[in-house]
């Protein structure tokens, strides 16, 4: 961290600045230039509450130098994190391909889809017993009878589950039937369920808040692994921008922002940024392109009525098409599926 | 809602979309057009779950017309509400101002801050006890003791007291000790916290989360109506955007536009907004003239040793400057203070 | 500026970006922390190009200290610049309102009009007679012949005029007819039209680019300064933000930043800003409360009939009711209209 | 477009309403719902100055129905257009790669790199002359002589040349160096310049302004298309929201939905979208699976002396792996380089 003090600041502001650095237990470091005085400040910052030294007199800013995370950084740990949801492993050479339907509205539904998706190769299945929803009069997801539907279609079909849970108090019930747990773009900065899921150390998908910075969101990344969950993976969905034309805006930029800063796998849902099938395929292959681990997508066995979200969902037969593409893509980065 | 056809879409595709809306029982009218034909919906389009119209053959897109919410809007209840808590009352002609520090650290610093905002003629006390940081290893609040504090800082003062829930299993400790609920811009789209506080009856403090759209704002505010608690105040807090001159934007352009869409008294957090002390008088004049009913301020007795935001909060003798400020600007709009 | 080095970068590293500095004329102070060694740049940065040192082996990134503007800065003059066009002074005491329509449309049109806004109150005319639009099918103003009929509402009303130009060789032709030029928000940086209207030395309104920061905006009153033309005003005018509630959100923080940091004067545009003429007094209220030094708003004598953004134009009797109002709020913050 | 009347309008309201529409020479559909009257207009709503409809009584709000642009629409050219440039087909099945620095810097640096690019085996060069920068004391370009350097390097290499005209009055000089113009970001609205490059019929590459929706970008391609300029490549180069981790967000989404709405190619620049050499070659991979039809990367023969965007300059041998990945990725996707 740096202060700067502001142009030709007094003397006695710039011992005042450095006395209550000291004060703190840290070492100073001085560089007078022509117009501006800096104090280098030595020792970890991120434990360092330092907002307030922008109060004080003749201090112009107060800039920080470390990345605020520590045990999501790659420096802390060099060698990429690979996390195993029974037989799928989430960050090695494989790209793991989720997929299922937005919510899960009946047995017939989510049997159907999972064996369609497993059929097509996909190697877990997603689908929301609870879901968020922006409306109180829209659909908010079949609870527990849901879960009970995916443990059922996992059994069906072999494909670990992961599902969303949306408060601190939902957790056992979602621990006990699925295999992953969703924290969605909404509860990204949800801190009671953030440390209720870090203690459980079950699996976690972390999705992106739709305006989360990637510094954001590896500090919500933070939470999970500081209180003692390592099984974390990274889902970006899209975020929210001026445009319109999709429902939010792919950033295909952060997958290798996040390689280059995290050791933690990272994902794509190319349904959500989207928000149209249409745009679906494109974006999946572009996030393996790009690096991605793996992808999440909306698959329906009858979009047309889906209860939630279907203008975003793959028809069983379109999702087929989108694993032969993506097989192709990902064997030209030297990746499988 | 309207169904726009694509260009030159043939006549069985129009028939099945008809057929569909009518199979969901509702009316049609046809517009053909010279390039597109139009399916106009006849009924409470609220009701509908209408996103897979668009996944029909020969359908270009689908146009709502209504807005999503029904009892946040002036149409449902064309007079403005006004929102009691205790000796308080919000949206009436009395521009409201609620005072204090972000977090509840001591007791000497709450009773402190508390008499200096009541003396300056603040209306309501603030103070977080359960703080949500992005860091967790910041910080986190003092949880049951602050609220311990708050209380009795109430009861220094006579000042009702405002403080923000995380979590539904929060919910019945905050409303003991509390006059008003807060609902931060992190929950704002925690449904089950929304739900629960609905439920409560509790009057509510709703910040707009900072990506939030005034629409998905007013939709957040309809999960507390239609869970029955209609003692909701809207708080506007600055939203997310490409300028980093200030923490956030104050979007003042929302305060006439939810006066104009609903019936819901809204105040605005130049605090939060402006993330620097230095502009919070400015921002607060300007809410106030631009037609908000009230303010929530941050004030410290010493800003230099705050736990957190430190450098957002006024010290008590500016913000008596800024009461005296703001009443000027107050009676020139026709209000009070 | 300084240079911050990796996690453990190794000795020759830093002594190799020590040296690349120092051959650039500049000196250097190094600070060794427990995990980052940073090395702080003496010398005035804003000569630098500084981009390359990112490229050093060991070097993580280069953080700038100094602002990028100068001239535009309070530094570099203390006091505020008050702009004068023939009557009018723009940045003092007196909160200046300049308004007229969008575009010059007709004579009846563009006199009406002026009379309607001079009987108000107003002190200077606005109108586009050469009109950027977003549409090439769009009506694109009248050219010369508008401004002829400028010069002539000025004649009957003695109003000074301020009118848009789009492209250096236009600039003669608009300087001729009227006092004042202004840049569009999509002009703000076409950088051959700043350098020619620095070098003209005329009047200009200096529109805030709908996605430029504060630091670019004043980086473009930068070319004006630094081509000799220190007869600058700024104007707010929204900006793009994910909220579609109205055309752009106004930035209301952004006045007191550039109060801080600038001695230019800042006006707003509430009606560019809200694109709804039902909300421009309320925001135009709050510019002034909270600290703008003038309003440009679009006025038409008869909105209905406008041949541009027709749905944000005040009639004439909105504008008196708008000047009754913004005199009474100015008195509150002790300037006077 | 369709009018929408505020609930229960008054049959006066809707006769007035249906009036203005009807003098206009439209004609119009009128549905009755339970709570709103909606008025279709029948007709090319382009060229309906609508705006001010939305002033009448009883109306709430006007919804545009088709999409403004047409020429640039797939609907009036259903097949795909391919843009030559010399020897150099955009828009085809081969995927065309465009190299070189970001500005023309000296006879070597650009000729060492042109041979370099070459020999990796990009189609074109790209190199500025003329450069636009945010600061008035940055390195603007070589105009002229830069232009002169570029067709040499041309000579040298038989690789057709791309660059940057920032003003109407350059126009001429840089077609007489260039084969293809280049429209840069912050002059995607110059409508001046737009209609001068549309009725020079050259080649134009045209960015995307940082903050453009599609609909705008494709508007700005409208303009010279209607100026009678069909060979119109369009360059995705990142847009600008609130993360800072990158210079800008690559919108990935908006390739499909280029390729969806318009017949016109559309190539993406990662240099730009990235400002970091490191994330370069990602991008590059995802733009090529995701469906561009090229890519525009710089090059630089010693990024660490380069004058301008040192930072996100690849080195020949960084460039060479690129192409190298980039053919397997085209591969897969069933494309050329």
């Amino acid at each position: 961290m740096v202060i700067v003090m502001q142009d030709h600041a007094n003397p006695e502001d710039i011992e005042e600045a450095i006395h209550q650095v000291k004060a703190m237990g840290y070492g100073v470091n001085l560089s007078r230039g022509d117009e501006r005085t800096v104090i280098g400040i030595l020792g970890d910052e991120r434990a360092l509450d330092w907002e307030h030294l922008e109060l004080l007199p003749g201090v112009e800013q107060v800039v920080r130098i470390l990345k605020p995370y520590k045990l999501a950084s790659r420096e802390s740990r060099p060698e990429r994190t690979i996390v195993r949801i029974g037989p799928v492993a989430i960050g090695g050479n494989e790209i793991v391909l989720i997929a299922g339907p937005c919510a899960v509205e009946s047995r017939e539904q989510i049997i159907e889809t999972a064996k369609a998706v497993k059929k097509a190769g996909a190697h877990m299945l997603r689908g929301g017993a609870f879901k968020p929803r922006s409306s109180p009069y829209s659909f908010q997801g079949m609870a527990e009878e849901g879960l009970k539907l995916l443990a059922e279609a996992r059994e069906a079909t072999g494909l670990p589950v992961v599902t969303e849970v949306m408060a601190p108090e939902q957790l056992g019930m979602v621990i006990e039937y699925s295999d992953m747990l969703q924290i969605g773009a909404r509860n990204m900065q949800n801190f009671p369920l953030l440390q209720a899921a870090g203690k459980s150390g079950h699996p976690v998908l972390l999705k992106r808040g739709n305006s989360a910075t990637v510094e954001e969101w590896l500090m919500a990344a933070e939470y999970l692994l500081s209180n003692g969950n390592t099984r974390v993976v990274l889902c970006e969905r899209g975020i929210r921008t001026f445009e319109t034309a999709t429902r939010n805006t792919t950033d295909i930029n952060a997958i290798p922002v996040i390689k280059h800063h995290s050791h933690l796998p990272v994902i794509d849902d190319p349904s959500h940024a989207a928000g149209d099938w249409r745009y679906v395929t494109s974006i999946s292959l572009a996030a393996i392109a790009g690096g991605a681990d793996g992808l999440i997508v909306e698959v329906h066995n009858q979009p047309a009525k889906a209860m939630s979200d279907s203008a975003q969902a793959l028809t069983p037969e379109k999702f087929i098409e989108l694993m032969q593409r993506a097989r192709r893509v990902a064997a030209a980065v030297e990746r499988s599926i």
